[in-house]
């Protein structure tokens, strides 16, 4: 390792929300860190050497690698524990945050891809309808307090659901679903505006275009990344 | 709240793997709690007010409640802090606990269920297949010290992975399928002996023809919970 080579490596790629976690949460705890931009879809030698899945995002850490985009956060929150804390410190609140970032990974983001991959609109129609009550699902568990999730603090639930909730004009452009603007999803909305506003959700997130382009593939159901093909053969999502 | 009534309550049901995960993070904690034997086919008002997602395990602690098994498996390491710790100290070995553990949920889990449930010996051989190769990254992933995940503890990788390793005597019954007694496996082997040894394991596992008998359904393809359902539909697992 060379000398002035930094401490943590971060390799992500532009496009991808699960990528995006681990670079928000490296940004707010104010981390200094190398960013390495990867392509998940040519998995060279030196990647899979760090991340022998070879997915994004991983964080190398004096030489240590670390995937999963939620683990990435938790590791980032114990390694540096100072403000903000991305997970609360009460155990009963930590196990909150846990079940809701569980229920994004398996009750909003598969949803989310088969509304833009499956192929009939029955399908589609179908996704939308789950999509949206999962949504209110969460947007009932948020606290009272504005505007995050658990009120002041913004933390991994606010990481793990804007990735995809910044997102979802993707699903508007392509399939025509939005969530309303009415008194069910208020708070939904209100959440969503604060967290598109967080400095580090600005610092990481593409132009809008660039976005929908790279969901072109998904629309189409051509993409070939390992969640197309999981979402298309109806395995686990990697 | 009656005053002899337990601080912590258990919803369990006897021959589910993922139950026995919360139920053995209690008993290695040695938490005094009152275990609840709950029918997940039959969810009462009462137990969808305890987990609206209506599963087991939950956990019910001074009255408030937390699920998802591995939630649960931190939870109880992170309320009772004392020795035996199921996750590691250290922020870099928790991160290749939790790993780890997402590992055994996306690549061994669903394949498991894949084995049993699929309808064409082409598909049940491709699961085999599959799930030696993740059986064989697991056991090379497993610490030079013998006997647990991580050398002398054992701990959250240990209870995860044994509520599966224990039923695949299931598979070998209904699809012949078992892990090779050689020296690529050894170290699982010897792992596997060492969790089926540990009086956790043990004081909460089933007898082996009632297990059995409750994954009929599985093999018949018949079975109507969550979980099969979302194996046979080819969505995400609950």
């Amino acid at each position: 390792m060379s000398s002035n080579k930094k401490e943590v490596q971060l390799y992500t790629a532009w496009f991808c929300p699960f990528a995006q976690r681990a670079w928000m949460a490296l940004l707010e705890k104010n981390v200094d860190f190398e960013y390495i931009e990867t392509d998940p879809y040519n998995k060279t030698p030196e990647f899979l050497a760090v991340n022998p899945r070879g997915l994004v995002p991983a964080i190398v850490h004096k030489g240590r690698s670390i995937y999963e985009s939620t683990i990435c956060i938790e590791y980032v929150d114990e390694v540096w524990q100072h403000e903000p804390r991305l997970l609360p410190t009460d155990p009963y609140e930590r196990a909150v945050a846990r079940i809701w970032v569980d229920f994004i990974g398996k009750r909003i983001i598969p949803v989310f891809y088969r509304i833009l991959q499956k192929e009939t609109e029955e399908e589609r129609e179908e996704g939308k309808v789950e999509l949206l009550k999962n949504i209110q699902s969460i947007t009932e568990a948020m606290s009272e307090k504005e505007p995050f999730f658990f009120g002041e603090n913004f933390g991994t639930v606010d990481i793990v659901l804007i990735s995809y909730a910044s997102r979802l004009f993707v699903l508007k452009h392509y399939r025509n679903f939005e969530v309303p603007h009415n008194e069910t999803f208020a708070r939904f909305h209100k959440w969503l505006e604060a967290a598109e506003n967080r400095p580090s959700f600005k610092a990481t997130m593409p132009e809008p275009d660039r976005i929908l382009a790279s969901y072109e593939k998904y629309a189409n159901n051509t993409a070939q990344s390992e969640l197309a093909v999981a979402i298309r053969k109806g395995t686990a999502i990697p």
